[in-house]
């Protein structure tokens, strides 16, 4: 790949260069893990190894994880899981007993990734009642309107730990404690959480965490969910006693190897945090660097609890889409929004749930920055939007 | 890994070596597919390819073929694709409605994988009707007995191409014709067919057909289903809106690379089916062998249509789980059963269902034979298996 400078980490990120030798190791370990003899020992231990690896990191036990193939599908786990485990057959026996009394609403933040969002939609169609907790103007939920909507009918809230697009955080932790005393349970996607901030699962309060590998630097192909000991779901993929019958299917070794191995590198503490600062003065430096020298660019939330690494900036009466092609051409890589809406000319729903119009949020661009962004690379970026802005505001 | 004769290859299959240079550049290729940016191109053009050339190689449409994370989930996206998609919503209207006509039942055989067993027992406490086709002796369903199940009420029945345990295999074609008269749907789990038969789904007949990449010597973590234009079913991962909103998530580009990279190796006709010979030939003079030199071995459905390079042995008497062991520690690798129920000393359901003794079904072991192995291995093999079986009869 020529060199590029990469600003779509949020999107996904480049695999870990010291992973590469060991992952090409562990290509041999082919066996199934499934298998009891010689061939299946090397790759079980690899998932033994992940699978504590993990549980140190996160500080929960290694029972509570559950491996799938990557963020959406423990996001699908988490709400689908639930949903079967726990609503749709007292739904069904509801229609021959009217008195039937059970918890039949999810809660979800009106931005939260697709993988969330229309996993609810869908179950919606089911029989599931849902409410769309919305957003303000700086990206925050509303905690006395997320008090309102609590009641004895909610199974579950499903609330982002940071967002993809914005980057901004929610107090997740204040949340779990009114999720509990309700007596229903959290659901958390830590998809982009997870690389960019410390996170201990045993202090967070969500009963169900989601991850995602391929935003970690780690191979494609694999995630992990969080499912606090107590909370029963449904497997989503049935078949198979993998996973403690919570998810069948021959597991993807290569990838769980990797996670494993870069779980291991992030109990390096003081190395990941020193990512985390480096992340940020080069993204606070940009913005710096942006408003000074592009009028018409706003920076959205800039004040919000934010993820080190992300920028959304607004330029006005500018198209995102031309920005981003026009920097493209320069080799530099970022997005108008989530990589699993590309491609697409809607304007972007986050930013439209935060009360932005759509001509707003068509205007704005996504800068995800990485553990291995320069400051090079954000001088490069700079001097190239300027020219790029100023180009297109001529035409 | 230490030298071993692996003779599980129903379990999985060892990575091809001409695929692990190709991979090790792949690695490079860690843009998001969905980006529309650079780092995208590379990705999404791996995937474009992969799926021409399975299509090319299955004699099927690009636009049929849905990626997944492997062969359980292709299976489930399956059975709950149409469960989902054609029943659930009908049943939920049912009971406002008592007239509601539609199709709630659907059939499979009593010898399926577990991601089809046991899914379709999951998807039966929500409503589905299901009848189960009972399997004889040699492993084969009576056609009679599944006409009789026919009716206006049957969905779809699920019938796997052929057995993983015994490699006997099913009349797809004619049970297809069956199917299409009743105007049901045909699921088809072709997993243990793939790389061991010609496989045309052009003429098949099936709606709908399953693979996995790790039992054709690819890496694991991608499967694959056939989805016949025109049929309708849910996605089972929500979210974006990749392969055509039927599977949501981040592709998982370095396994389905491998996979799209063994089909173009796989079109490649005379060499491949050198392959399907030479397997059989093995096997055959394996068979032979035993039979002569091991009075007490039996070989499951010899005479059916099978697997050509599949045995299943009854050693009477014997327990399989101790030749197992016994042939481990000399560095012989089969199984007592499938890989997914192994660890577990539960007799194989699938020789259960053909009507042998728990006490039979404990007593056999299946060997599967790959592209990879030799004459050398199947001597060596025998050798050691008339030697344990002598040392085990005399215990």
């Amino acid at each position: 790949m020529k060199s590029l400078v990469y600003l779509d980490n949020n999107a996904t990120t480049p695999l870990a260069p010291f992973l590469k030798n060991p992952l090409i190791q562990k290509m041999e370990e082919w066996g199934n893990p499934s298998s009891v003899h010689y061939a299946g020992r090397g790759p079980k231990k690899i998932i033994r190894e992940a699978r504590q690896n993990l549980a140190k990191l996160l500080k929960v036990s290694p029972l509570e994880l559950i491996f799938t193939s990557g963020g959406s599908e423990a996001n699908n786990l988490a709400l689908q899981g639930i949903f079967f485990s726990q609503i749709l057959p007292h739904l069904l026996s509801s229609f021959k007993n009217k008195d039937t009394v059970f918890r039949n609403r999810f809660i979800i933040s009106a931005v939260e990734h697709p993988s969330v969002f229309k996993t609810a939609e869908y179950l919606k169609t089911f029989g599931l009642k849902l409410d769309i907790l919305p957003i303000n103007k700086n990206g925050q939920v509303d905690l006395n309107q997320l008090q309102s909507l609590l009641g004895e009918d909610v199974a579950m809230a499903s609330i982002m730990y940071a967002n993809n697009e914005t980057g901004h955080i929610f107090p997740i932790n204040k949340i779990s404690k009114m999720l509990k005393s309700c007596g229903a349970l959290l659901h958390c996607d830590a998809v982009q959480a997870f690389g960019k901030l410390p996170l201990n699962l045993n202090t967070l309060g969500a009963d169900l965490v989601s991850f995602s590998s391929h935003k970690v630097y780690s191979l494609k192909g694999s995630g992990l969910l969080y499912v606090k000991k107590g909370v029963h779901l449904n497997a989503l993929i049935q078949g198979g006693g993998q996973e403690r019958f919570r998810r069948a299917g021959t597991e993807n070794t290569l990838s769980i190897a990797s996670l494993g191995l870069m779980a291991e590198h992030m109990l390096k503490e003081k190395l990941i945090s020193n990512y985390f600062t480096q992340m940020q003065n080069l993204r606070d430096f940009m913005e710096e660097e942006i408003i000074k020298n592009i009028k018409i660019a706003t920076i959205i939330g800039k004040d919000c609890a934010r993820l080190p690494n992300t920028s959304n900036i607004l330029f006005s009466n500018l198209n995102g889409d031309s920005l981003l092609v026009s920097l493209d051409l320069k080799s530099i890589s970022l997005s108008t929004g989530s990589a699993c809406s590309s491609g697409s000319s809607e304007p972007s729903s986050v930013l439209k749930a935060m009360g932005y119009s759509d001509e707003q949020a068509n205007s704005s661009l996504r800068i995800s920055l990485g553990w291995q962004t320069s400051k090079k690379d954000i001088v490069f970026f700079v001097k190239e939007l300027i020219a790029v802005v100023k180009h297109l505001s001529q035409l």
